[in-house]
């Protein structure tokens, strides 16, 4: 059994971390080739991780037969682009989230994937938490009856120069996580409308410039599931993820920001370290869902999170986006035969 | 220093707990009387606690001299107007809330207890909460920073026959408690916009009928604060009621459900009892507040929760009515002059 | 039905405490009246709690036809004579732990009581704690098979002037609860070895003045169960009481110094106040043993926490006494035909 | 930069575990070969996991030019030869606890790796266990001020067929974890002396036959700190490792047998799933000890787990062998001039 030789696109924080993941943990898998347009950027990352090939143009990379299957971690916007170009030259993709911003460049990056026959994964991370994965596979099995209420939440640890935020970015790249979740915590229902509010509250001096770094939002479900999506760019206690589903017969909460299981007595009380990245608090996820990816590759199963699931979260944030912009509930769009 | 001397109104569950409260646990109080519409109502409770008294009409005990104060627990629509009897008669008044169901009768009944210049304390319990408090003095210190995040729940045990139900009960009689918990958590602040959703799931069969037996509410205060409320009639794991503040520098959580200290592990994981009733969870805050009043009748002094709160929380349950039927945001009204 | 009338012997700490759970909050008691050889100290608690009758010579109290039982809380090392006394003017009598310091007096207690015809309670309160008493009654019932581990702590939340400790102390009036504990959680089991260390570690000036301040105690039971028990007199993080019991079917743990369900999440990490006294931590405990203990005097009934069980722990503590002169495992003796 | 290639001794249960670790989650390392004299062992899992050579004499495979260092996962009677013999051909060593079960022995294999000049580093895995080794930090920063009171608990999740487990295994090789635990959270404190007590109390049928599978021991150090180990070969609800220290200026407390985040609130109360094995619950220590070894073995750093602290756990061990032969306190030899 040969290795499945992955290509990263995108040498930054989220890069690097999955191009370690992919050299060095992964059963069966190697690091083939890094491509960054940033002068040095991949030459830096490959020399680190002994990886053979580097590219400043993704296209020249995803044609390269020495690469079976790509992982985008580039800048939101440019996810289904990359895609699409990448789908072409047949390669499997893992996108982080979002795979795309608009439901149109979402579905024509599906389209491109599944004419190109190879698995497509999105970096949905939560679904390989091993207290969320718990959390759904007793609802699946029916553990609390039919979800009532629900809620999902996600605190980042510090908002540096807001000055290079895209617009919207709470809901397209934050709060997508959230909206995945809930559906994942919600398997078989989808979302009918969708009530949000946002604001710069640990920025106001930015509001003005169009940042959001609060933000609520309130889901219904076609199952009659109520729920709560909340998230908020600076949790001075670190990085929070949690999640809550309250059902007929009884409830499921997942998610700790608590570090270690070591706690501390003093004259201050009971204290426990907390979480401070998103790499450290779900740290085995990420490497979790690169390990299913491969084996996707490989096997060429049907990845955990799908383009599909990218669509209808995205469905979900530009609902978002559209009931701020009213400041009134909206009908969630999306859900288009294609899925 | 002679007894306080307590008659009470409304013989049912909730005004039983308070009157034994009164008879044994509290230094200084004495149960004088007890009034009851219901035959035999009074005369039951009266000779199980010891008391002398018994009245079938309430408006009689207010003008008993053997009674200082009252305690009202009957039911919620009555309120308003035996508040106004009660200072009629120059009676301390504990209400149990809500204390009026529409913003009229609760500035009628906050101005005849002005007027009266005798206690009126409403029976919003949380506030009395150990965990609930600690969270309000922490946050009042800004030990947490400004607020921008909300959210408080409460989940009865069971719903039983949902017939007797008055409308909008969730909003007025259940999330009133969690809209006064927001308001304490978030001291203060003024609550300007509010977005509610509400469904019967527990008893899809009802709706028809006007139940609503679980609610899901968005409420924007003025200093940036954008809270969730949650209730639903049937938690099959008992009574849940908790509370989440999270601020610019830090958060707090507040409320657990289980019941004691005691953990059992076998070969079914890790389990802890929890609490069923509202009397179990929050036994201590039942009687504190009513020690409370006890001891502001006795000293004139300001009760904890007052007739202004009763009537800041009902401006959010009555903005929820409206959010409701409109399906759309709508502004909190109130915070008139009285206030 | 008329009050249980009590008189206080002990108007020190504890005795202040017990004395007004019975003023203030237990239906169907009331303080009749307070011994206390120190002048004046009876009196002023007398004062302030509204008592009619105040002694200097507790005798004299045991005498008076006012009092129907009396709650002793005097120095440890008196309270054998003292129930003696009581037992001999036929008064039913609550003794604070440990209600003898040697098994010839315990024995002399127990049956001057039962000559007596009258209820002998011992304030072995965590008995009364729900989360050992729900610990109890699930051992009891099977629930983790047989106890083959056990464990009891103590830590006191700060040693003030070691000057006034009695000897032995540490294993007399403050191990003796974990002994009680363990017994109880290992319910028909006799302990027939023991082995004891102990040091003074806190204040190691007084080493040689006889402090023992820290001390670790393993005993065997007749079930085979082996269970440590361990004490500390300055836990600067507050007063902390805890128990553990492994069975062959699982464990239970019990006890939790985290005063509230309040969590304080800040650039620290997470952190919640700890009880910092023993009358925070097991107020209810210590409400709830002198409430039941006006029920036995009322109805005759038996307590609790026997004159019977402060033998066997008693036997327990004198064994550890032994152990440590010796520094040698030693046999328990006790569990004589009295028992 | 070239892979440090790994030998490895065992191919048993915790042999496979390591094979995997070196095999797929180690940067820089590879396995180079598996040397086990059961038939065939060595094959299967060679060719699982794409190691090149096999052995069924270890020697030979110590011999080896290809191996760079090996991993001791055999029985552990043979350890302390195994060692000896590595270190004849220069190779590094990883070797399971216990290193060795005499102090001759373990002198031997130490004083033959100090000779060899490469690193020896024994399986001491809660050291890698992050709550562990953040207790560790703290204490030894001196958050807690000086230990007084330390415990630590091994129970295994479930007993099999006794018969062919050798004597005093349960000192030997379960609580060797926790006696090195102890060492490593009262750091430059020496054991001086131990009381042990032993029993069969999961299979009383094979207390005859030698078994003791029950064991609590009493370790006193010469800072005054009282420690109590206590072990037990039948956990039913799963693998729990647990520690605490109770210092003059706090107390740390680590270890959680809950597996996930997650907590399930059902009509039963709530509940949380528990780790079953140990390589489920210290599945990271496991990973984080190999990976500290391969590096030390690039770098010729010094283990952060070494023969000298398996030196100093043996010590105790056998103290605890000699206490239950002869049913009292002894004290602890070792701490040899070598150490």
């Amino acid at each position: 059994m040969s290795n499945v030789k992955i290509g990263l696109v995108g040498a930054g924080r989220m890069g690097s971390f999955h191009a370690e993941t992919v050299a060095y943990k992964i059963p069966g898998a190697e690091l083939a080739a890094i491509a960054d347009p940033v002068p040095g950027a991949a030459n830096k990352l490959a020399e680190r991780l002994g990886c053979p090939k580097v590219y400043t143009n993704p296209e020249e990379m995803f044609a390269d037969p020495d690469v079976d299957a790509v992982l985008i971690a580039a800048p939101a916007r440019s996810h289904a682009k990359l895609v699409v170009a990448a789908a072409k030259e047949g390669k499997g993709v893992f996108c982080e989230k979002p795979m795309a911003v608009t439901l149109e460049e979402a579905d024509e990056a599906i389209q491109a994937m599944r004419q190109a026959g190879v698995p497509l994964q999105v970096g949905f991370n939560r679904r390989f938490a091993a207290g969320f994965k718990e959390a759904h596979d007793d609802i699946k099995k029916g553990k609390i009856g039919t979800p009532q209420l629900m809620r999902s939440l996600t605190r980042d640890p510090g908002l540096g120069d807001p000055t290079p935020i895209p617009e919207w970015t709470i809901f397209l790249e934050t709060l997508i996580h959230d909206f995945d979740t809930l559906l994942y915590l919600n398997p078989g229902a989808e979302p009918t409308d969708v009530y949000a509010v946002a604001d710069a509250l640990v920025r106001p001096d930015f509001k003005d410039k169009g940042l959001l770094d609060t933000a609520v939002v309130n889901i219904r479900f076609d199952n009659g599931a109520i729920a709560t999506a909340e998230a908020n760019f600076q949790a001075v206690y670190g990085y929070d993820v949690r999640g809550e589903v309250f059902g007929s017969a009884g409830m499921i909460t997942a998610g700790d920001v608590r570090q270690t299981s070591m706690v501390r007595y003093t004259a201050d009380g009971a204290n426990s370290d907390t979480c401070r990245k998103d790499t450290e608090l779900l740290h085995d996820a990420y490497v979790a869902e690169v390990t299913s990816f491969v084996e996707c590759v490989r096997t060429g199963g049907t990845p955990y999170t799908t383009g599909e699931d990218a669509h209808r979260a995205l469905a979900i944030a530009l609902a978002c986006i559209e009931s701020v912009k009213k400041n009134a509930p909206v009908q969630v769009k999306g859900n288009t035969q294609l899925i």
